[in-house]
This record gives structure tokens, sequence and C-alpha cells, in this order.
């Protein structure tokens, strides 16, 4: 059916979309969330929205989207009910329990990049995958098929190391460390990290208060020639961009099935031969439990081997943020003010030479936690990061005091006096956002105590810091709402009791 | 953050839709399908699309829905990020494989209706529902918060009956000769129905080639309560109007998990006591096995206790379709003339008797077949149509030969001689449709043939009709891949080879 192009100015985010009148609609045979094809020189498929009022009766709105698939705007074009997209019968397999092969995974991972998958489809098809689960095999596909779709960085290098943490520990600038150490060793760490998604603040939003983070490709690839590392934001490379969608859905969701294939297709599309990764382990983090942390390494180290990345894991105690500080800016400051061994922050240190010295060992060093302390206590860690602020495009001499935190603070004080017996990550992170992190880069939360330390009553326990006085405002509310620290005795028994049916809630991490 | 309000022209049919630029909703806090709250003198949930040009920063782009919502338009509003709704706790809940209670079931629905749900979240529902399955505990919570989120006819009479077919054989036209049986007998049966989704014609599509089916819900009553019967469209009666939603995203799923409470529902909205279902059962219908079908009769005879609807289930034959004829004109047409004696159609009229003599059973009557019989062998049923076309809007005194069918034609004669061993009823329906039907009342398929006739080679076995000859010429090519009938003996024992692995296919039927 010849249809006239209407340029509505809509563009959807990245989905393919049209708009049709009812009557042409059912003239076609579709209904909204249908696949059409639109033909015009080229054939391009689009999703369908029906409009009763606002598109014409022989006329077809169009998105910016089909607008550049098309490469111009044709008047006409010849719109016809799509062809069943095979991925959709692949999809409807794993709804029935069925294991997938390879080429069935491959289908869907590109009827999702293409946008040929609508949301409802691609949000069952993450729901079946939630629920039946997948073997390795499928996970195995599912990483290749998500490298295959996307860009790939074809570093040269023989050895290349990386690392990555599961999330969901607030403060965790451990990255911010580790790249310069193992750079200033002579490895070849191309760091690419995420903005914070659930959290408070991700890799890339507090390395960007250090130095710009959105690199090309070529310009990213430069950096690691020159200094061995570099920290950018994986965002705009599209390595394995299957995930960037999936990942929409499973947020919406809350639900993560592709936690394994999502973090071992960006290492492989990043060429990564050696591969270290962290699984914070604890209450508050998003791993609860050892065993279910030794589960998740062994699924890890087995996918790392059918990819052929020699992967190893490093269990870490996720129970309190790392360091003192959560929130770009005040986060930053603390890493560079410990590679400069002007700061003492003795959990964040550790966790860094901890994680750099698995990566030594992994590519055949010995000692590898006291070769880390080393470079760190020498400063060559420190040179090191300057070296790739300044060929991120940064300033290389930058100070602690250079980067501004948010100067709008609530001091949170003790009400008694006491043990510090536990931190919720789950509300530091509420708190901070509502602070304005990790968008208002100097928001945060600064804390004078940690785990273990003796409090007396008034003690000043965090300090919330927020750029805006209209967002520390709404954080006073919060604080009065949440209860994000307990004070008390060791022998203090209860947790809490249940009188009535509770407000069931789950805090969620969805980290990459 | 207050925005200032575009007018898009966009209705998004029934959605809830505003676009953001990104910066802006970066600063609000929310991505793509996430929930703002928007104030303007009142409040209205939206969903979030997020637009990189095409919405300026400041500014908010609204939907038709979203300006009806507000009743005006208003010139700027205030947008922030709505709190999380607690029916997505519920469907999270599903996804782990719990029980769902009453009030965690109604305010799921409730999210579907009003649209606080987003396309993904629904899809992830009814996604888990067909993995997880439902007990009858939650189809009934399901039926009543169907029928809470609704309107209700309210007829006040104190035995009101009702007809539902599961459907998935073509030329089904049961219901035609049903409803004026049963009301000629002086029973009351307000009955709505369905448009086709995935067959070729649906009851209010091939009632509505005799009468207008369009009908408010007073004008229904009012038929009603003049003749006793009525054969409308549900479709504008907003009677369990969340099934329309869950729908379309069955349908483009291909899975049906709500059939119980999409059924009961209407049923229970419309005010029935008492309910008969006919269950066609065989290769090619929806229903495979006796055994599944007495499985499902089970079911529906519980849900009916528990909603207070007295229901039998009618297991039918369903290896072929009913009559001779499939497409809204043909079948209407063939109602007609077995009402007024004129034509033999034995399987069409013996089913009918059987449906309306069980309602006359369940209601307290004996022998309601021959009774079913002999109101249509004296003319009373077809005077009851005759008077429910009037009362409809209809012309009373139509004729057979009246109703218009398409005169484009294309005859497949047999290949070979011997007994016609199958018909496959999911090709029928194919071919049907792509000859035009159900949008082109004219289109379907007239048989001359039916299983177990015995074949002459060239005999013609059927005929297709089409209204336009470029959907004639495309059945063309179906008809060649096809392999729409059996003809050979019945020692012929080989179904087929299989010889590499195979396109799997399934077809799938989505009728409410």
């Amino acid at each position: 059916m010849q249809l006239k192009v209407d340029i509505i100015g809509i563009d959807a985010g990245g989905k393919p979309i049209v708009f049709l009148n009812k009557t042409d609609a059912d003239e076609i045979g579709v209904t909204a969330s249908a696949r059409v094809s639109l033909k015009a020189k080229k054939e391009v498929t689009a999703i369908v929205n029906v409009s009763t009022k606002s598109v014409k009766k022989g006329h077809i709105g169009i998105s910016e989207e089909i607008r550049s698939s098309f490469g111009h705007t044709p008047h006409v074009v010849d719109v016809e009910i799509s062809a069943f997209p095979r991925s959709l019968q692949f999809v409807r397999s794993k709804l029935e329990g069925k294991k997938l092969l390879r080429h069935e995974i491959y289908e869907i991972v590109k009827g999702v990049v293409d946008g040929t998958l609508n949301e409802s489809e691609i949000a069952s098809f993450v729901t079946a995958l939630h629920i039946q689960g997948m073997d390795l095999d499928e996970a195995t596909s599912l990483s290749l098929s998500m490298v295959e779709t996307g860009k790939r960085l074809n570093l040269r290098n023989k050895v290349i190391v990386d690392k990555h943490s599961i999330g969901g520990v607030p403060g965790d600038k451990t990255t911010l460390l580790v790249v310069p150490i193992v750079a200033a060793a002579g490895l070849v760490i191309p760091k690419t990290s995420s903005r914070a998604i659930t959290s408070a603040c991700g890799t890339a939003d507090r390395a960007e208060a250090l130095m710009p983070v959105n690199l090309s490709s070529e310009e990213m690839k430069g950096v690691v020639k020159k200094t061995g590392g570099c920290i950018v934001w994986g965002g705009s490379l599209e390595l394995a961009p299957a995930d960037d969608i999936f990942v929409r859905t499973e947020y919406s969701l809350y639900i993560d099935p592709l936690l394994l294939p999502s973090i071992m297709s960006k290492k492989k599309a990043a060429g990564a031969t050696h591969l270290v990764i962290d699984i914070p382990t604890g209450r508050g983090a998003k791993v609860k439990t050892i065993n279910e942390a030794d589960y998740l390494a062994k699924d890890l180290i087995e996918l790392g081997k059918r990819l052929k990345i020699h992967t190893h894991c490093v269990l870490s105690y996720g129970e309190q943020p790392v360091g003192y500080t959560i929130g770009p800016a005040l986060e930053a400051r603390e890493a560079l003010q410990v590679l400069m061994n002007e700061a003492n922050v003795p959990d964040l240190l550790d966790k860094a030479c901890n994680i750099a010295g698995a990566i030594f060992e992994i590519t055949g060093r010995k000692n590898g936690y006291s070769l880390a302390r080393q470079i760190v206590r020498s400063g060559k860690a420190e040179a090191k990061l300057r070296e790739i602020i300044r060929e991120q495009g940064g300033k290389s001499t930058i100070k602690p005091r250079d980067i501004k935190v948010g100067e709008e603070t609530i001091r949170v004080k003790a009400k008694s006096d006491g043990k510090l017996l536990w931190i919720s990550n789950s509300s530091m992170v509420e708190i901070a956002r509502m602070a304005g992190a990790p968008k208002d880069k100097g928001s945060g939360i600064m804390f004078s105590k940690k785990i273990g330390d003796t409090i007396s009553k008034d003690d000043v326990i965090f300090t919330v810091h927020a750029e805006k006085s209209r967002k520390l405002s709404r954080t006073h509310e919060l604080l009065e709402r949440l209860e994000p620290v307990g004070i008390g005795k060791r022998t203090d028994m209860v947790i809490h009791t249940v009188r009535e049916i509770p407000e069931l809630k789950r805090s969620f991490v969805l980290e990459r």
C-alpha cells in the first residue's frame, strides 16, 4: 500500500517506529507493535504505532530513526506487512524451556540490535531467560553473538588484561587505582567502563571527574598505545551494543539474567586475553553469600575458557562502602589522594593491590600484591594516572583540591554511644542519588566512621554533599525515613520484629 | 522540574506517553519507558520516551492521551520521577514463581488498565504467567479484577445465559444459530463477541454481514429487552478492558496464558448465570486432544463455580471447518440459509442444536437437542434472528442473495482420485486472510467437498473468493506453496519424511 510520508519530528531513542492511521493499519493487516516493511529505493523494517486521529488516512508518520535508515526523506513509501521474524520463533522456544542453539541465539541478538524485535518481545525473552535460566553453552552463544553484532577494538598486543567488578558496593573506586598500577608495570589494560544505572556512581562517572572519558575508538587506542592503559566510557564504542538494549529491559523489570554474557562479551570485544573479576560479597552487596559467589566464579571461569579469556575471580568483602566516599568527585579525589600517598584509606588500598596483584599473577608474575603495593608507594602509579589523564585530554597536574565537591551539606550524627555495627549499602546509594549523584558530580557522601569504629553520641557518622539546595532538602526527608546505619553492642540480638504483613521491597543492583 | 508543553499531535493507541529531551530526562533521573508524574492542576502519570533532537531542552511533548487526561492543554507542567508502582513488585513476585494474592493481582490489573505498567512490564507478566502457570485461585482473582476494572451490563434478569467457543476452527458460525434458537425459547442471551485476531473471521465480523454490531451498552440492552438476544461486538462495551491490553501482548508473543480469566471475566461482566462453552477438539484445532480438552473443561467449570456462573462444556469435532464456508459474508449467508431451512449443512446444524440444547438443559429443560431442532424446523429461529437484525438496525427482510460475496475467484481442483482425508484448518485460515478476510467481508472460501467425500481428479474441492484482484493474485502464490488438503486412501501410512532439520513453525490460535 502506497502511503504519503509525514515527518513527525520524533526520534524514539533508537527504535525504528512509524505511525499509521487505524484504517490503513487494518487494510495492511497490522496492529500496534507489529512490523511492516517500508520500500522506497531501499527496504526498511519498522515497528507500527497506530494512531486514530493524528495521522491521516493515506499517510504514514516516520520517526527520525526511519528517516536516517533511508538516508533521505522519501515522499511516498510502499508499506506491507512484514514477514514474521525467525528470531521470534526462537524466543518462543526459550519460553517453552528449550535450550537454544548457537544460530538461534544469533538470530535473536541480531533482531535485538537491528530493531526487528519489539520491546515486548525483548522483555519476554529476558523474562524467559530469568525464569528458565541458561546453561553455559547458551551463555557462550550469547556472548559470541553479542560480540559479532558489534564493533571490536582490535589492539594488536599479545597479552591484553582487563578487570571487572560485579558491582553492588557503593564507593568502589578500585579501578581508578588498578589501571595505573597495572599499566605502570608494563601491561596493556584498555579499560572501558559504564556509567551508573542503579548505583550512585559508575567508574565512567568517577573517572570523568578527573578527565574526559567520552573517547572514540581511535582516540582510545591512541591513549592505550602511549600509556598502556585508559579509563573510558564504553557506551559510545558500540562493543556488544545488544547489551545496552537488554540492560534497558532488565532495568525496567529489575532482573539481570544476562549478567554473564554481558560482562564477557564486552571483554571479548575489547580483546582481553586475561581477566580478573571482583565479586563483592556479603549482605548489602549484589552477591550475598560466599557459596553464591563461588558458583558465579565457577561459571565466569568456565565461560572465560570457552571464549579464550583466562579468567580469575576475587571474592571481596562487600558489606560496606569502599573507602570513605561515594559520588563522582568525592571518589575521584579520594583515589587521587591514595595514589599520591596522601591519605590513609586501608580498605581501598588493600582491595586495589589485591586486584592488581591478581592481574600480575594471572599473567605470570610472582608476589603480585607486594608488587602492586610497591608501585603505589613509589609514586609510579600516580605518575601513570597523570599520564593517562593527559592523553585522554585532562589536566595532568590536577590536585585533589581542584576537584570540586558540593558545598551544601547535611551532617548525620550518632543518636547514641556504641559500635558502628552496619552500614546499609542500598540506603547510602539512595541518599547519594537523592542528593544528585551521579548527574551532579559534586554530590555524594563522605564517611567519618566505618564498621567497627567506636561511636559517641553526636559524633558525625557521615556528611551528605549536594550541589543544589533543592536536592539537599529532599534528602532530609529521606534521611528521616531510612535507617542507614546501625549503632549498638555486638550482643544486641534482635534484627527486627514483624507484627503485621511487611511491605516487601527488594533492592536491586544492575551495573555493567 | 517545570517544562513547557509541546503538542506533538501523536495519539499512541491509548498509551499515556510523553517525550522528554535527553538532558531533561537525565536531570529528572529517568530513562526511556520509565514513569513520570505530571502536575498541572491535576496529576497524571505518563510513560517516558526520550528524544535527543526533536524535543527541545526545557520542553515536553505530550500525546493526545495525556492531553485528554488533563482535560485541557496546560502551558507548563511540573515533571518529576514517579514513585515505583507497587504493581511492579507483584509482577516480579510472579517472575519468582510466587503465587499472587487477590489484592496483588488487582494492583497489576489496575496498572495495566490505567497505563502505569509499560509494555515491557506487561509482556514480562504475561510471559511469567505462561511459564510459571497460574492456579485457580489466581485465575479467580484475575477474572474478578478484570471485571472490577471495567464496566458491567447490569441486566436485571434472574437467569442470563451465554455461550462461548474456545475457537480455532474456521467457519464456525454456530453462534449465529444458537442465539436466535435460545432466544426464541424465551431465554435471555446478551451475546457479545469479538472480531478476528488470528482467525479469518470472528463472530462479530460474520454478524456484521447481517446487521450493525457496534452498539452502545444502552442500545444493546434495548435489543435484549425486546428480543431476548443480541449479537454485538464486545469491543466498545469496556467489559474487562484489561483483556484487550493483555491480548495485544499475547498476540505479539504467540502465547495465551490468560485464556481462562479472559473468557470468564467477560461473561461475568455481562452478567451470565449459566454458560455453555464449546471446546473444538482435534488436530488443527486450538485444543488437540480429548484429554487436554477434559482438563480445560475441569478448570472452566471450577472457575465458573467460584464466579457463580453455572458452566457446562461441550467437546466438539474440530478437525475441519464447520459447514461449507469461511469468511464474513459467506458464513452469514450460510447461517441464514440453514435457519431458513433452505440449505442442508448437517455438521453446522448438529453443532448448533447441541450447543443450544446444552443451554436448555443447564437451565432445567429436558431434551434440549430436540427442542433446538424443532425451533429451527418451525422457522421460529429464523423469525427471531430477523427480529434481532431489525432491533440492531439491520434490514430484517434480508435474503441470502442480498449478502454480497467477492466475485474474484480461484477454483482449487483435485490432482488425483481418492478420499478427502484431511483439511488443514491453519492453511485455510491463511488462504482466507490472504484473500482479504476478515477486513474484506466478501472474501473467503467456499467448500465443495469435506472430509470423507469421494473425489475424482479435477473435481473442485474449494473456491477462494476475493473482493480485490490484488489480494486474489497473492493468494495464488500461497496456494502453490501450501498443501491445504490431503487426498488419498485410508491405507496410505506415511505422514511425511524428515531428511534435514525441519523449519519449525507453530500455528497459533488467539481468539476471544
